[in-house]
Order: C-alpha cells, then sequence, then structure tokens
C-alpha cells in the first residue's frame, strides 16, 4: 500500500497548495491510519510539501516503524507529543501557515497552537483528508469488500442457530463469535439485535429479551479488515411470517433493490435518497422511513458522503456507500435490509450479497 | 437514581459557583450520562443553580424521557441542537458567564460559541465533572461489582474451551460471547488476546496467531452493565509452565498482591504505584514494567485517577481503580494480573475475584 500512501500525501500536498498553507498538523485517527498507514491511538501528523513527520509515544516504536516509515520520518516521543511537535517545526523554514482539523482538535489543544505555537499562524481546516478519504482506491474497494465477505459468512452461522427462547444478548454473542471466526479484527460498531416490537428501535441495542415464535428479529452489524468496514442488515422472522410482516418487508425488499440499481456516483445524496423513498412512499410507507437512506464507509463505519432528504452533495466516483432503507411502526415492529455499494466512475459493484428474500427460520 | 442524579447536579452547582460561572455548557456524553441518565450519543447539557436543560434529537424523545425527565428538563431539536441551545439561552435571565469541557469541545464548535454564542462569556473549564466522577457512590461501585461478576464468569467459561491449535481469534470469539451470554451490555473496549511471544506488547489486539502448548495466554477484557466497566486480565499457561515462566508470574502476582493489600485512598497515585513496583524493582524486573499501574474506571474504562510513577494527584476516596502489574519480555512474553479495587473512606474492596494462582490449561 505504499504506492497508495504516496499519491494521497501528494493529493493532499495539492490541497494545502489551493489553500495557501504550508504545512498541515492531522490530529484524528483515522486520517493518519489513512495517509500513513499508522494505526496506533496516540498521534500527531505534520505533513508539507517537503516533509512528512509522524510524532508519536514509545508505545508505538515498532509498529510505527513497520506501519508508517516508508512514507513519513517517525518521531518517538518520550514525554508529549506537543513538545515533539515545536521541536520539530522550530527546524523548519519557510512554514509559516499552517492548517489544522478544526472538527478534530479539541478547544484545549487548539489552546496549545496559540500559546506555545504562537510563532506559526494556525489556520482552520475542514474535510482536507475526508474529501479524499471519500474516493476509494481499488486497494482499499477489496477490503470493503473481504469485510463484507466475513459478515455474511458470519450471518449465515449466526441464523442458523436461533432458536426461540434465546435472548437478543445470546444471539449477539453468537454473531460477535462468528465474526471473530470469520477473521474480523475489530467490531466497527456494537451489533444491534433486536427482536418483536424492538426492531422499531432504529438503534435498538441488545437486550435480554427473548425471541418467540412468529417474531421479527434484526440484525445490524459489520465486520473489519485492514482496518475497514463493512455494514449490513437483514431481518428475518423466526417460524412464520404473516401478511403484514411480508407485506411491509417486501417494501423494504423493492426499495433496496430499486436504490442498489439505481444509484450512481455523480447523484446528488438526496437523489439516492429518493430512489428508495419514492418507493416506499408509493405504498404509503414513507412517513415511516424516520432517517436517511444511508453513507459513507470505510476506516471508519460513518463517513462521507450522506444520503438523505438534505444531502446536497454529490456522490463522488470511488465513494463506498450503504443503501439501508427501513420501515418501522412503533409497538409493532420494524424491517431494515442494508448492503454496501461501490459507486465506481463505470458503474456500480455490490459489496455484499446474501438472500433479501424474507427468511423464516425453521 | 434519581436522587443520586439531583445529589451530583447540586454538587455541580456548588462548582460553578465557586468558578464564578452562572451556568456551564456540557458536552461530553459520559458526563451528561453522568449528570442526567441519558445514554445516547446525541446531546448538549446546559446547568445553572435554577435550571437544567437536556437537549437532543427525534430520535431519543421516548429514551430521554425515559431516562432523564426526572432531572432535566428535556428539549428535541429537529434540526441542529445548537439551534436549540441559543434559543434556550435567550429566554434565560441573569445568566452572562458560561463554562464549556474545553478538553472535549472541538474547535469548530468553540468557533460557534463566539460566532453564534457572543451574547455570552465562554469560559473554558476542565474536570468540572471528571473530579465529581471519581469519587463513585454505592450505586456506581455495585454495578462496577457487577460487571466484575461478568467478566468473572465469562474468564471462568472461556478457559474451560482454551485448545491447542485455536487462534487468538477463536479465543477473542468465545470470550465475547461468554461476556454476552452472561449479560454483559457492551465491550467496553476490544479484548486483548495475546499467544506465546505476543503477550509481550502490552496492547496487542486478537490476531490469527494460533496458541501452542507451552505457551502463554493473556486475556485483558471487560464487562459492563448499567454503562459502568470492569477491567481484568489474568495470563495462564496452556499446558506446563516452565520454570521463567513460573518466575514471572508469581513476581507480578505478588507485587499485584502487595498494590491490592497496601493501596488506599488518601495515597498520591505515584504512591499507589511504587507498591507494586518496589516489589518488581527488588527482583530486577523493575525495567521490565513499562507503564503506570492502573486507572480509574467507571462509566469510561479509562478515567482519573491515575496510578503511575509521574501521578501527583491525591486518589479521592470513593474512587475504582485497576492495579495490573505487568513484566514484559520482547520476543519471549509477558504476565499482567489486573483487579478492579474500590478505594472507600474506611477500606477498599475488591470488585473482581477470580484465582491469581498460575493456572496450567490441561
Amino acid at each position: 500500500m505504499s504506492g497508495a500512501r504516496t499519491h494521497r500525501l501528494a493529493a493532499l500536498v495539492e490541497r494545502l497548495v489551493a489553500h495557501h498553507l504550508d504545512g498541515v498538523l492531522i490530529t484524528a485517527p483515522p486520517n493518519i491510519r489513512y495517509l500513513t498507514g499508522f494505526s496506533g491511538s496516540n498521534a500527531l501528523l505534520f505533513a508539507s510539501a517537503r516533509e512528512v513527520h509522524l510524532i508519536t509515544d514509545f508505545r508505538y516504536k515498532t509498529q510505527a516503524a513497520v506501519e508508517s516509515s516508508d512514507v513519513a520520518s517517525v518521531r518517538i516521543e518520550e514525554s508529549s507529543l506537543w513538545a515533539g511537535l515545536w521541536k520539530l517545526l522550530a527546524t523548519m523554514t519557510g512554514v509559516e501557515a499552517i492548517g489544522f482539523e478544526s472538527a478534530h482538535l479539541p478547544h484545549r489543544d487548539f489552546q496549545r497552537l496559540l500559546e506555545q505555537g504562537d510563532r506559526w499562524h494556525w489556520r482552520p481546516a475542514t474535510e482536507l483528508v475526508e474529501d479524499l478519504r471519500s474516493r476509494k482506491d481499488a486497494g482499499e474497494v477489496a477490503l470493503i469488500r473481504a469485510a463484507g465477505a466475513i459478515a455474511m459468512q458470519a450471518l449465515q452461522e449466526t441464523l442458523s442457530g436461533v432458536r426461540a427462547g434465546m435472548s437478543e444478548l445470546d444471539i449477539c454473542g453468537d454473531l460477535e463469535r462468528a465474526l471473530r471466526r470469520a477473521g474480523s479484527d475489530a467490531h466497527p460498531f456494537a451489533p444491534i439485535v433486536a427482536t418483536g416490537p424492538r426492531s422499531a428501535l432504529p438503534h435498538a441495542r441488545a437486550s435480554t429479551r427473548a425471541i418467540a415464535p412468529g417474531e421479527f428479529l434484526l440484525l445490524d452489524f459489520g465486520a473489519s479488515t485492514g482496518g475497514y468496514c463493512s455494514d449490513v442488515t437483514r431481518t428475518v422472522v423466526l417460524g412464520r411470517a404473516d401478511s403484514r410482516q411480508r407485506e411491509t418487508h417486501e417494501a423494504v425488499q423493492e426499495a433496496n433493490r430499486v436504490a442498489r440499481v439505481g444509484i450512481r456516483a455523480g447523484m446528488l445524496g438526496r437523489e439516492g435518497d429518493a430512489l428508495a423513498r419514492s418507493v416506499l412512499e408509493a405504498r404509503g410507507m414513507g412517513e415511516l422511513f424516520g432517517h436517511g437512506l444511508g453513507h459513507g464507509i470505510g476506516l471508519q463505519v460513518h463517513e462521507a458522503p450522506r444520503l438523505s432528504r438534505l444531502a446536497e452533495e454529490v456522490l463522488p466516483p470511488g465513494s463506498v456507500v450503504t443503501i439501508e432503507p427501513g420501515v418501522y411502526v412503533p409497538e409493532w415492529g420494524g424491517v431494515r435490509i442494508e448492503d454496501d455499494v461501490h459507486l465506481g466512475a463505470d458503474g456500480t459493484e455490490l459489496l455484499t450479497d446474501f438472500t433479501r428474500e424474507l427468511l423464516e427460520l425453521s
């Protein structure tokens, strides 16, 4: 991935020039990982057209050298990363205006820039790296595809073991175990495991509620490999589904299908959202779809771009987004069907493939 | 817990008076949860001597009412929480100087205070709520004790299933499943599962490495219930331990014991650290103990106070801390034994009880 990272750093430098910045201080860990490969939790990254420095602590000495020394000069600081930054910057000439990540720097650290770093001009910047991250390269898409395959394998295994009387926490434990055995190196978020009427809560966490025959089971979870995430949802019924469950599921299935087939790079986020929403509105279920259609995924499970009624941004070529329409009826239940799709410049690719027909678990 | 939360809010108001603040804006989710019980991810909390308001979005309407309406006025905002804050503050008289959480407010949101909230005087504050959180009440200690019991149960079950050839990820999956089945409502952090020489890495994540007979297995993980965490570590050997493994384990066991028995509220953080460190130094292993002895736990898995060579702060009565000495030999392996202890005003209580003898798994 060294070539990819060199390319990313070059793209960042182009953006610095456009913003009249002599350098930039990157503090958000996912942005540091994207640019340098470093996966530790404590680091500062300084980048300019001439040099790239990663400052971290002694715990990460070996790891930083292995992950990042091909694209960055690694500096290990015994006391404070900030002390390391001031020492580093003092050695540089021609560096005056420096960008910082306004959305990712706490006020307390901003005060450090003003007080200890008063020799430089600090300029708030937003989305400098996030914009680059939204356009995935082939290596990134391959990792999300692999994370999707891990999720599908774990889903299959988990569904085959669901029995009446198991609690949401029991099912969650089986799912997490299956994800680990399939090779997931992290849970991108705590799985949502919701049974019966709790499936109407879009953010339900697993509880001690036990599933009974005839009830919905909604599983919304992801896998991770090489730092990249997948994010999928399926809703099934334990035993026989009734006609209202079938009708609701079929509507969401159709909304998912129409959006998957119709979405394209270059659309606005709200145009993507409308693909699914119009299907549900035509069936009188528009009011029951209370969230946006999806979001970008990559190193984080929620990143740019957004797909929602209010999203005016273009979906960039190369982005990977979730397609997750849902219908939620309070006190009764809900259905959501979620897939991950790569919006390539010359066509879309589905990264998560698992039946979207209504499964009735025996 | 309503009485406890009323008490916490009253203690916060006392601190506002001492800091000459008319009110405070709380933005860190764990601090909001501590003061109001609200467990959602998107909220602003404003508190003054006269009123307490929780501003959140429509997704949390029911949840916020259930969790927090006994201590706070809940306001649901359709668009932006910040717009809700300006509307709210405009209705108040006698509120001029308002504190904000300098360590938890990104620069971008600080700019909002200056630009949209320029009618008020914003004063950076740190540790206002964190200091209160470090002194646990009986209800909080009970939850950490329960989270400890869940962790012990899951550990017992996981160790009984370990066999040669299982990968760290396999074991991690079994552990996560056992935690869920025992009732853990979240994983406070990704479990550390390290075999053989990887046990020398204090922050190793589970990998595909398979365990072989005669190797160390280090498990560092936690459980959660009611939002409160436990954090424990045990190091065992698969099959028969050799003399060096025994000697290393015995040294860490003794360091753990001396620190558990000797630690008291009112000591400095560095004095607590020294209890364990002196045991290891006397055996020539001081250099191999490369991190601090422990940290506070509660709503977060790392919180105040710290136990380390450099910690000059007093360990407050009521705090709950980890005791986690370790010895790490690069390329060979490491041992860590970690327990959670409540430092009460009239004595300490061990919250995690599981054998600290060297287990040899058959």
